[in-house]
């Protein structure tokens, strides 16, 4: 290989055409907290705003939710003090989303002057029960009011259902269950839902499947985002899908960092990288710095002692 | 993980329907070919019976380049010979293909009895010289007595197009180029034209831009395979892309085994198992049994020492 090819030749798609999609990066969040090792908070405050100069629109800093959950990002408080003091960042920094499990959570953003936070429900019972500790109807009743007080306070709130396409315990996943926990999210005052593959068991007609119910609900594709993992592989060919059926906002992790941590076989995010390449091969704008990512995630790659998991940070090794 | 999902729930998408597709296994041949290790031929001719018990419709036995080139596969003969005794293949090991380089090959695979041959150009100058030490011109002129003289026959020929999508020497290549080459090897009587996505730099437009030229150029899905890489991580989304332009053959390679050799990032055939999985969430009939597929490639990983790329076999492994 002699480098020639560094990027895929352009071509629009049929029904896609010159589109602009926003790439929601998940990695500081979703990625480090599956990792074992404890990342130290200026390496997080690093990652953040070097994703955020690669050109991310849109990059989630932290979680919330107890330490004594996910240690990984016990130090949300100083990582969000940390970002705040940056001067390249400004003002922006409280642009950054962040988890809150409850209104606990949402406290603590409050304090920190976040705009933007994001709740994390479930579209199944069990991962209802074994996620946040709650049944599946007793989760709307605790987001109800941490969704209420946020949006008093002119924040945006993104709602985040997992477990959409498939749960490890109950099977298959009806596309009608699915919309009525999104709709009632929506409900609460969610602006966006991020409909999450857990563990990565979607095809590309499950999710047309499942955005045309929402369609069907009332819900367009301009309040839907999308969170594949890649554990059987399919999380490019779904997001083509999704794509062709007019989602326009795709979750994606730095480098392939992260997964699940209460679901064993969820490991994979989408690698950002590996998006962005269909993406640009597709033509379509996401305004991010491919070379920029690459030399992010590798260089979190070193800090963790291991090797990218992104196809493209690989190839382009 | 408890194993409540060990297929992916059918959703038929619009525009592909109930199609049936015909999946041609290479893991014998291209994969084989990529080990360092030399498998026995005992092995190999295990691996074949393996996969044609598991349906794979289509499996290419081995090739007659010379073992100077590919040792892996210096057995080719006595592989044949082997298969053509096993009595659950019965007469049908005469149809499995074999890749025959030029006249030689073509010669011994005649004498075994071979009905179904596989010859192996370029599209593009660079990787004609590499691969086949002949100038693009020149390849054709070799081809063109091989395949007459094995239509001659009465055997298929297919005709595999390398460097489709990009050439790691080359750069970009256009699809003009592209359908020159591949509608010689037609002309030359060649009966299917296999298109190569030799590096992986392919994205879903481009797949349906190439498609297109050549539907504008007579021929149609009806003679044209996709052999997709999965070294940027866009194989499945090519495949849905050309799914969803009427490709209805498929190139992929149990446990993804393989790659190219003369290319040094060329790794990563697309595994079989993770395009079935697409396919029957797509509710595409294959004819593959799934499981005996996964049972196959996890006992080939164990005979070759290492685990199987596949990312369905490792997420039910």
């Amino acid at each position: 290989m002699t480098g020639v090819v560094d990027r895929p030749a352009t071509h629009p798609a049929p029904g896609v055409g010159a589109a602009e999609v926003t790439i929601w990066e998940v990695g500081p969040r979703d990625g480090l907290q599956n990792e074992s090792a404890v990342v130290p908070t200026a390496t997080k405050a690093a990652f953040v705003q070097r994703l955020v100069a690669a050109g991310l629109p849109v990059v989630e800093a932290t979680s919330f939710v107890h330490p004594k959950w996910v240690p990984q990002l016990a130090d949300a408080a100083d990582l969000l003090t940390a970002l705040a003091a940056d001067e390249a960042l400004g003002d922006a920094a409280r642009d950054l989303p962040v988890l809150v499990p409850n209104e606990r959570g949402l406290d603590r953003a409050i304090e920190l002057g976040c705009r933007h936070v994001a709740i994390f429900a479930s579209a199944t019972e069990t991962f209802a029960q074994r996620n946040l500790n709650r049944s599946f109807e007793d989760q709307f009743a605790m987001f109800a009011p941490t969704v209420e007080r946020a949006r008093g306070a002119a924040m945006r709130v993104r709602g985040y259902l997992s477990m959409c396409f498939g749960d490890p315990w109950e099977g298959a996943v009806p596309p009608t269950q699915v919309v009525a926990s999104g709709v009632r999210l929506l409900e609460l005052g969610c602006d966006q839902l991020s409909l999450g593959d857990t563990i990565g068991v979607a095809t590309p007609g499950h999710v047309r499947a499942l955005l045309t119910a929402f369609a069907d609900a009332g819900v367009g594709t301009d309040r839907i985002a999308v969170h594949f993992h890649d554990t059987y592989g399919q999380a490019r060919a779904n997001s083509y899908a999704a794509l062709e059926a007019g989602v326009r906002t795709f979750d994606a992790s730095a480098g392939g960092l992260g997964g699940c941590p209460y679901a064993e076989s969820a490991t994979g995010n989408l690698a950002t990288e590996d998006l962005v390449w269909m993406l640009e091969g597709l033509g379509v704008r996401t305004g991010v710095d491919l070379d920029a990512l690459i030399a992010t995630s590798r260089w979190m790659a070193d800090q963790l002692g291991r090797p990218s998991a992104s196809r493209v940070v690989q190839a382009r090794s």
